[in-house]
């Protein structure tokens, strides 16, 4: 960021590519974007692997986190200026929230909580991260504590920061679209913002803004399908989560592998969400909070070359972006043809069958942390009312997006569907 | 990369945000796109440490490699459309040569070549990587090659590669703007591309480009001084140069830090062109193609609890963006200005005077990689004759453009700024 | 365009602000472009009265001519790099049916086809234009006629022409977007181009393009709702409607207006699809072809200071942008309340009850011209079979998007309003 | 615009596809946005002819008073931001002077100021407009008049309004770039009013946007030669200067040819500066304001057939697109050349000498309406003082820049360059 060295008036400037300048207006705001808590998120990327898939995508957690809170101070503003009020100590305490909404995420979020992290979830870790800064600023972040878990009376604060129309969902929607370069899924983060209103301390859609989110809804469909569950993403992530299994596994039975202090600590400890809740947790956090990518990816490159059978064929296979084939079902894949194949590979590489668990990964995806709809979409009406999204639109099958599609995939190497067609 | 997993006709179609789709039209090029030498740079940031105050500019030398080689077929077609002949063989070797052009870069270059590695640019390293694929190809590069070194009979298929208007600089200054954020620098790169034409074997522009040429050089340096040479980004880039230093000293010391086995074999070997040129280059280059940003900045980040003061010191600057204070001035600053900094550092940490010079940094940086015109940029003039751009265009004062500018910094510690100030 | 002026090798290529260089690749489109026919859709917008809303929204037919003559060069090369065959003759034949699609269209075409012309549809016209060009060029469009009448054996080529994901759509939605600035309206032309597809001798769309065609439906709608059916737009066409039919009744009757020769021909004889196929068709072609937004707009301006009370009072509502008030419902409006405001209008202008119809219009509209899918989108399945959209996609409501959704509207003067609301 | 239909709140929101939404903070800006005299500049285009080279260049004069205004709010609140006062009421009133600043324009001004109207510029009439409006609106527009005249106290007020950075050329030159699609005149305006200064009353460039200042003279030096004097375009202008001055002349020796009664009005009576300033003015200014682009085009497009062969030739030719032949030289053209020219002439059209002067044209143009700098641009120094441009930037070759560029032009139908070449 442009901080210290630019002259006074400009101080708080940040560039983007996807919102030209962002500015920012509280001090504590821009105090936290340089605290490390916040600058570690610049290791971390968004998207995680997606980049194998869309090279664009290295933008980070960082990225985002500002980019929500600009879209926040745009929010305040509309909805200040169709008469709903909104206090300078309020304002200040969203935009905290939102900032710090993702501060608990790990490097490969979605593959670090299958693997080394158990029963944990970001949102939780976030709130930790939360506590820990509020004590440092001496419960200056209260109020953001509050809106963010929920506990503060004007509802529509923390339904801009975590709801079907929430500021973090419109900054990744975008900037996704932007980043990977789908542009189809891009958003009209401005024009949505735009018809934001409140109706019984709810945050609601003007009658106007209809199209504009049926059009939110389709892109955001068209974003899941074409990016956030890409089937070359997830044979990738699959490879990580077993790379971390395993190297989890080797371990804790005493095997020393090559790695950052902070990563060998979570290989060689169970980490749960009672180890975070626990009064040493301060130091289980800071841990934490030196992991980032860089520490996964420079390890998994020298793994390439460990004894372990399994181990090192996942991290070549990673690094040399030789992914698993990937086979994709609406319902689950028979057993037969799982045994079949264990025993191909079991043959093809000469391991046990116990280790053939890290060549054949099966599992599911769902689209639910999507397209759930029990916090619904609500347009304000031009008699005053409020009606779902569901009956002001006809448009839309909302039934297919309310419901949680479940698919389910089969992940192997490649030599074996070849050795398969034979 | 959207590979194995679609549909045939589609194989070769990367995603770019800043182009939108981009084909590969030859089998051999997308080859080499898979290629490990190729996939290691998606690991290397293009702008290295330049997200410190641009936080979009993630950027990989990967995207670049493919951005240039979009921009190449483009060429390639206009020069075509305009009667000069390109044969498939040449089309396909000059898009081989772009793509491989940076291959040779390892992670944060301009620090890494001035600290642990010697007298070698990254330029030499690219070469000793395509000779190494052109063995494994089997003699498949090699017009590439005579092309990438200036060896071939049509001399305008290199200035492609390498000159004031190759598809390199057209690539980047566009890239590094997008993701930047720094709008105005974005050049018209298939503007520019329309107007390009040969005359005698030489790359010129058509006179109708003149003006587009005009603002092509305005917004180049505009990006010199906003990005590439923002005060920041040096003083981000010398502590970085520092850390590396230290490292370096402590490891041929015998200290054993942390680091992956790559890392570390460049810190505790003395590396230099001779180096790569010996008959076990191979190893070395194999080494070389195994370190990428992932591993210093792990490393980095390790080092910050390290016990060596000044290296822990430099580590806890970096990755908490406390970064040292930079003066920039036309003259070389004074020795008593410096002796009284290093005074003030020596008294203010308790170090001696040797530990002092990784408290302070003196250098200096110039503007020539950019602007010097010794290869010229040639207008093709309406009477089928060429001119210079300083002759065709009135209106740059291309003596300015043409000169090396050279300013000389000094890096310190914020706190040492305030203690002068009292 | 930049025709005689510019080197030979530029002669044809055309600046476009939405696809940036427009190049034409055959001899004889381009000629047609410069032909007057094709010239006078210069003096055409595209949105006829819509910029009284959308104030960019100046385009012209001639832009979208020239945009859908490129698009189809772009879908042509797609198709073809899939396998399917498509002769340069077929290519040369369907560009100039694309160009030419639309040269039929007089000024404000909807308001035209309401008033001074019966019976008679732009598509008609153009045919008569086209053979009209094709005598000039002794039978050199005789292709393009077949394709443009579906009469050749090729049906796809029709279908790029006239059907749910022709050039036509896709230029106009995405163009119209942009000189609106409705930006959530733009659909992503280039994306669908490149997922056509050729099946059975039908235009396909390939099944990774689900949810490109998805979001092209949902913008289409917002388009449909937002800018074409806008309902100050239409308060406007139906104020035109009212002052050409006022105007051609008193010409009718031998008053003599003001107006350009062509225009005063149009009021003064009864014309009807009759008149255009009579053997003097030539004569009133030529006359239809002098005819553009200027004279109307230039006329009526004039007419504001008409004796006629109705006419210059409608006039003067529409030059000063005094629009009448406008009420849209989904059920046709009572008898009751069309008599209260037609005598509360006789009572506050003084004027008869027949003068009335001139003070309050009602209306229908309906969206069928955009909805109606009769002819069907086809999605080509990975087993090689074709899905009807409807099938294919679990999303969309396509009851409700191939409904022909059917409104009512009753327009009349703002001061009626004030004074019933008293 | 969307004003009276849409919800109180959204009332003065207007979709520019330049900006995306403009909105008017000032109630009385939005009343004289609606005022007939502003809405008459939507039938003015902005660029006159220039639309027959560049096909989108369909913007009006409208648009820009509106994007002007939009800029003009941009800079009010930077400005404040850096602290310097502006009070409500001058913002309103320098608003409302961006906004009309044009409201004088005829329609094709250039060719309209060389024809039928003499010694006066759209600037005086717009002037005569405001006052006209001040009286109809009781004195609310005396300090915009004040503004607008340079006799306010505070002048940067007016520099906002008139000087090199003024936001009416702010507006033009990047929204001329976004109509015509020369995409690389596009500059950064906001960027340039982010750093907009006030020092001793004068608007200077903080010193960081040096590099924007340079990058804004170039792009409008290529905006300048490849839109504004593009010679197709003069040659079209010059074609209309002809036909206005042989309407004229024929119109004053009592030919009644047809057009438009104000049209008839200008054409049939000398009208100057006096003309204006006479106490009839206000019927006079009404009858201007009576005039717009579409009486032009529809009268020339009737003049086509009228019997006097000069004004049907040239009009056949400007409708058809037949533009005369344009030769531009750096020196005067030769006596013999241009009366051989007119012998060929004579010979080929069977015309008399006198006529002739129809169909050869000579004149000259120059650059200084747009490159003059005698009120440069000044740089605040980070000592606080201020510095021109000149001085400040080494880079450009500023003696060019401000040197007015005279170039000469002679147009002629392309049949006698056809004679000639034989």
């Amino acid at each position: 960021m442009l901080v210290r060295e630019i002259p006074a008036n400009n101080r708080k400037i940040i560039n983007d590519p996807v919102y030209g300048f962002i500015h920012f207006p509280f001090e504590l705001v821009f105090e936290l974007v340089e605290h490390p808590y916040v600058q570690r998120l610049r290791n971390i990327k968004q998207l995680g692997l997606t980049s194998f898939v869309y090279p664009g995508a290295n933008h980070t957690r960082f990225q985002h986190a500002l980019g929500a809170s600009f879209l926040m101070g745009t929010a305040i503003e509309i909805i200040r200026s169709k008469g709903h009020e909104i206090t300078e100590e309020e304002a200040e305490a969203v935009t905290l929230a939102i900032l710090l909404h993702d501060i608990g995420h790990g490097p490969f979020s979605h593959a670090l909580e299958k693997s080394i992290i158990e029963d944990i979830e970001h949102e939780q870790i976030s709130l930790l991260f939360m506590k820990e800064l509020n004590k440092e600023y001496e419960g200056r972040l209260n109020l953001a504590i509050k809106i963010f878990t929920n506990s503060y009376a004007k509802k529509f604060l923390h339904q801009l920061v975590a709801s079907q129309l929430d500021m973090d969902r419109l900054d990744y929607l975008r900037r996704d679209s932007f980043f990977t370069g789908v542009t189809e899924g891009a958003i009209g983060s401005d024009r949505i913002i735009k018809m934001l209103n409140i109706k019984n301390d709810e945050l609601v859609i003007d009658v106007k803004g209809i199209y504009s989110i049926e059009k939110f809804l389709v892109a955001r469909r068209l974003m899941y399908w074409q990016v956030y569950l890409h089937k070359t993403v997830l044979s990738a992530e699959n490879l990580l989560v077993m790379i971390l299994k395993r190297a989890k596994e080797l371990s804790v039975q005493g095997e020393k592998l090559f790695g950052s202090p902070s990563l060998l600590f979570f290989l060689q400890n169970k980490i749960s969400k009672e180890s975070f809740s626990n009064p040493q947790n301060t130091q289980l956090l800071q841990l934490f909070s030196h992991l980032d990518d860089n520490d996964i990816m420079s390890a998994a490159k020298v793994w390439t070359t460990h004894p372990d059978r399994a181990l090192s064929y996942l991290c070549k296979s990673l690094m040399e972006r030789k992914l698993y084939r990937i086979e994709i079902k609406n319902k689950e894949f028979e057993a037969e043809k799982i045994n079949l194949l264990k025993e191909k590979i079991r043959n093809h590489f000469g391991i046990s069958m116990k280790e053939t668990e890290y060549f054949l990964v099966s599992g599911e995806v769902s689209n639910n942390a999507y397209s759930s709809l029990d916090d619904r979409i609500k347009i304000l009406m031009k008699n005053g009312e409020t009606q779902d999204i569901t009956e002001a639109s006809d448009m839309l099958n909302l039934a297919v997006l309310s419901k949680t599609v479940k698919k389910y995939f089969l992940c192997y190497p490649k030599e074996i569907k070849n050795i398969l067609d034979k």
